[in-house]
């Protein structure tokens, strides 16, 4: 396993809101990350659909641990500000967050992340997110 | 008690989502809501603070029960996108995210809201949100 | 030529704000747009780069036109709101802004859009916007 | 007058785009800047209001001076995103840009502005802006 997918990994397992949400990190790559977790009651809203915060709860941790792939020596990184645009109700079995980077600097990476409800039938787009990130030295 | 704030607060009671936050809307007038949650270590990133996506959750709840105190008859609210800033880290007792309609128009409606970190000393401010919402028939 | 595009040309041609920035519409298909213009010292910021307002101007109408090209039969165009990063300087010897339909239903639709500036070494990007745009009834 | 209204109206006055839309910086206060153009044809869409692109550029413009009046000494501004909503058409004899600093850290501000249309009955809220500006050392 690479450096950079150890310590994105390390950090998702000291989110306790991942446990919360019942996420597991599903894949990590240089630039990308991947998170699920499954349909539950408990981070529904008034519809039973999954409330838009479980979703974007996902997607600020997927764009933050891709941001941190590609991190300079020595740094974390910190959420600036996301925006999301809700496109579908979030039903399904599970709910799939990829993220991307899509700029890198120094100081700031801007992020792009998706989210699919999973169904028998195929995976449907319900999310998107465009964020930026911080690069703050390791404390 | 009003009617707005009547089906604000069943809606509300829905909303699994809250419970898993342990919120409580602490307040709701005509055309802002305030919504409250305390710290707790099931809601963290990886630092302890809480996690962006549970600050967001409350705020998105907050941004459309304002946009539902001043609905049209017959229609229920859905949110369509938000962008949040997050201004500072979400520590302290608790966190309150105060809503307001911006604008409502027939269709769309526009809210501000702001999250407070509630510690012995006083408020402090932890993010900002402005989010679209809209107007759907009630099925 | 399609029907849609034609009419995403003749709106186009009304924006005189696209002859402010000395924009033409470089590319219309079902869901996508492209939209260029010169780097112009009339359109600058302090250091003599292309103002961001003047790159929005573009990404923008590019958003709402590739938006227009999927319309529901009888009905127009507005934006909602947009959100851009700046991912880097907005030099070169011109822009070109790429936008596509990331979802359309029948009262909204979601884009997003790329600018790139276009130097003699390739296309650099420079900006990108995440956009919801409304559909109204033709009057 | 002060220091910092000093540098903030010697930068406005190297904005090209400043004078294509015909603007003047009619305020600048400590953490607040006010920035007026009139309305004009060549700044329109197919309707002939002004283009939403106008109007970010004296909201984005309007921000990034806000947060130049509280920089840290020997810093620039540039703008990291934004977003904006579209309220209401923008028409009227005029616009009026008023942005705040909503929190000034040492790398990052966060600011907020409003546009208003000027009309002979009054002032009409058109657009809002939430924007994310950074320091960087004066080259």
């Amino acid at each position: 396993m690479e450096n950079y997918a150890r310590r994105v990994r390390e950090s998702f397992a000291r989110q306790e809101m991942m446990k919360t949400l019942g996420a597991e990190m599903s894949a990590v790559r240089n630039g990308t990350t991947e998170i699920r977790f499954p349909y539950a009651a408990t981070l529904t809203q008034q519809h039973g659909y999954l409330h838009a915060g479980a979703v974007t709860t996902a997607l600020d941790s997927a764009c933050g641990y891709a941001a941190l792939t590609v991190a300079p020596e020595g740094s974390e990184v910190l959420s600036v500000e996301f925006k999301v645009n809700l496109l579908a109700p979030a039903t399904g079995d599970s709910i799939v967050a990829r993220a991307q980077v899509k700029r890198a600097g120094r100081t700031l990476a801007v992020c792009t992340a998706d989210a699919f409800a999973v169904r028998p039938d195929g995976e449907k787009l319900i999310a998107t997110m465009l964020a930026t990130m911080i690069y703050v030295p390791l404390k």
